[in-house]
């Protein structure tokens, strides 16, 4: 006798997961809805999504597809890889490549493969799930953690980064929120979504406040070097002196290969303060998917040194970018951009919403400008700030500049004028 | 102020996962621990792993890197892939080659492109994880399932397969273990770890039975096709019109290309009972990391039929194999295999424990077979059956014979004599 009355079949019992009900916001999600808004007779532009991987002029010099071809030709990789990735891949090009001007070094047995950046951040918050525990998060931030906290059951802590400051962390707000179950501190340096680069000073004192919470921090690098203006990264790894550090990165943003899902995790933790934390990864890898073993068996020829020219002439497209987007949004008076940014491929900008009409909101700015100019941009409210845009200035410079043109035209038919203030 | 005294950072209070402990075990975890005790003084022969990709005997005809070095060679597939993976590799390519003998068809809307079948199961884990849920697993089965439960806070239930009835399942233990929690019903065909195929008349009885207990049967079909001695395989698809069928499949083991981590996730719902399940799917794959997008590309070549040479010459070899693997654990005393594996690449066999000395499980004879003869078999109790071993046989029938020839003469020399019986 089945114990459960089957009448007929509905379905109805069935319940899915609550962390996944249909109006869940993701960028995936939001940038899907709108781009069903496009005006069919202009030709899109996407400022919406962190990928320039189409573009020829960012291109230049590249050759990481012939590492590929080597490896798959070879037919030597086809079998399963390692729970945590080859040890080739995972010491002579992961951990060498971070532990350039870090002082402690990253060990190759603490390096683990991932499939791009976003499953390092599940595997890391996956470990760090224990009942009752809390991370703390930078608001503006990058939805992936918050999803990856709901679905292991972490609460989620916000901590605000400064617009006005540099987007600095408020290192008493950081104090204020931890607690005795918070787990680690998440920091995206440099910053997506706000472009700032964190200084050697400010990384120092993020660290030391780790320290004192006695909690690790995790390092998001995904645009680990992608910085400019004079600005110089900083592996946040330099200060595992002082807390252990877990560092999140990937060949997406610097090599341009999103596609390709290469990532890397790697714990930093010179006095083994969370080696928990390690023999918690290793079990989660051991039963998880990693990245494709021929994608794997290509890095150490990517992450090789023979692409400076590359990784110069991205970094000097992207600024030239960066140059043509910044001075046109200071002319657009209903938005504003409070700091330029230093590195990553985005901007932050502020909608002032009481001077334009039929917007009311970010979400509102962003489907009429898509509705209008076929003009893609990242409601902030998406990524926690409310009446801003994030903008992504990974494009060609004079699709920029079209781009900024419709967004200047777009705003000026929608000011209110100053007359109709009175 | 901090909230938590912070005197000297010893990072006591970062706790854990507790799934992730330093005892869990899975199979990764058990081979490595294996692997450590090999015999230095003998090749090792792995009958441990289900990976037949480095053997040249299986690679007949193949040219499946051909449409990977296609799309690496292009140079257009660098860019990060729709969350649900590229349309053309979903529709032409895994839509197509599902629907092929199903009644209902499988839906281009309906596949998700996966990391390997390994995320496929814990995508499908995660969106049926609901408060108090639980899941039918088999008994012995594949431990991801297990882990992929804890993880997302699914209890885990499991029915028993007969192995003096072909490994069928017991359908009024499957009522039994059903409740209103029940969120679905787990079937591995062909089968992983038993190498049952099961027919077509059996496949209806727990489509049945899942359609009366108002849950949807999750298909692991990793070793579709993979059949031989004159069974059929049978979509379990076929009998979506009787409760929704959710499948699961990879291009690791028909196609040998485990590494290359690119697996399905197909759900065939036609009367629509289970819309939910293909929202909350949406949801999280939105989040989540696909496979890489350069091995997407490279699917609609690899799923085309023209690679039939390399599929039979891959059931030809595996056969002779089987059939040697077959009539020499007939010939050992103290093993027994109930019933002859008609599909995958696996073989259960029975350890009679009363007959050998030094011996008292599964996991004791799996140390010292490789200890003495370096051939690494699997401990059953990895897979939930006590003094069993699961045997791999996608190896070539000479080396088998010389991995049979070990075991053979390390069973004798463990097997008390008739004499000491007495």
């Amino acid at each position: 006798m089945p114990n459960k009355p089957a009448p007929t079949a509905n379905g109805a019992t069935v319940k899915c997961n609550p962390c996944l009900s249909e109006n869940k916001t993701s960028i995936r999600g939001v940038v899907a809805q709108l781009l069903a808004m496009v005006n069919p007779e202009k030709q899109l532009i996407s400022l919406g999504v962190g990928d320039a991987s189409s573009f020829p002029c960012f291109r230049k010099g590249k050759d990481f597809s012939d590492s590929l071809l080597a490896v798959v030709s070879s037919s030597m990789f086809d079998c399963y890889p390692p729970s945590y990735g080859f040890p080739f891949a995972r010491s002579r090009a992961v951990a060498e490549f971070l532990s350039k001007g870090v002082k402690h070094g990253i060990r190759e047995d603490s390096v683990y493969l991932t499939v791009g950046g976003t499953q390092a951040i599940q595997v890391c918050l996956t470990v760090l799930a224990s009942p009752g525990s809390n991370l703390l998060l930078p608001r503006p931030g990058f939805p992936p953690y918050e999803t990856a906290c709901e679905l292991a059951g972490v609460e989620a802590r916000y901590y605000d980064l400064a617009p006005r400051r540099g987007w600095d962390l408020d290192l008493s707000q950081l104090r204020s929120l931890a607690d005795a179950n918070t787990a680690g501190l998440v920091i995206i340096n440099p910053n997506n979504p706000c472009g700032a680069v964190y200084s050697s000073t400010h990384l120092q004192q993020i660290a030391e406040t780790a320290r004192d919470l006695n909690i690790p921090i995790i390092a998001d690098e995904i645009y680990g070097h992608m910085v400019f203006g004079g600005s110089r990264f900083i592996p946040m790894a330099s200060f595992a002196h002082l807390t252990p550090v877990i560092t999140i990165g990937a060949l997406s943003k610097r090599w341009m290969l999103p596609g390709w899902r290469l990532g890397w995790l790697a714990i930093c933790d010179p006095p083994g303060l969370i080696k928990q934390v390690k023999v918690a990864t290793e079990m989660l890898m051991n039963v998880t998917s990693g990245p494709a073993s021929v994608i794997q068996a290509a890095v150490p020829g990517i992450l090789s040194d023979s692409h400076e020219e590359f990784h110069r002439n991205v970094l000097t497209v992207l600024e030239s970018s960066l140059d043509a987007l910044y001075a046109r949004i200071g002319q657009i008076e209903v938005l504003q951009c409070h700091s330029r940014p230093q590195g990553s491929m985005f901007m932050m900008v502020e909608i002032n919403t009481t001077l334009v009409f039929g917007i009311e909101n970010d979400m509102d700015f962003a489907e009429e400008l898509i509705r209008e100019e076929s003009v893609l941009v990242l409601p902030g409210s998406v990524i926690g700030l409310k009446n801003w845009i994030r903008i992504f200035f990974g494009i060609p410079a004079d699709v920029l500049r079209v781009a900024c043109d419709r967004i200047e035209s777009f705003c000026k038919r929608r000011q209110i004028k100053s007359s109709s203030i009175l």
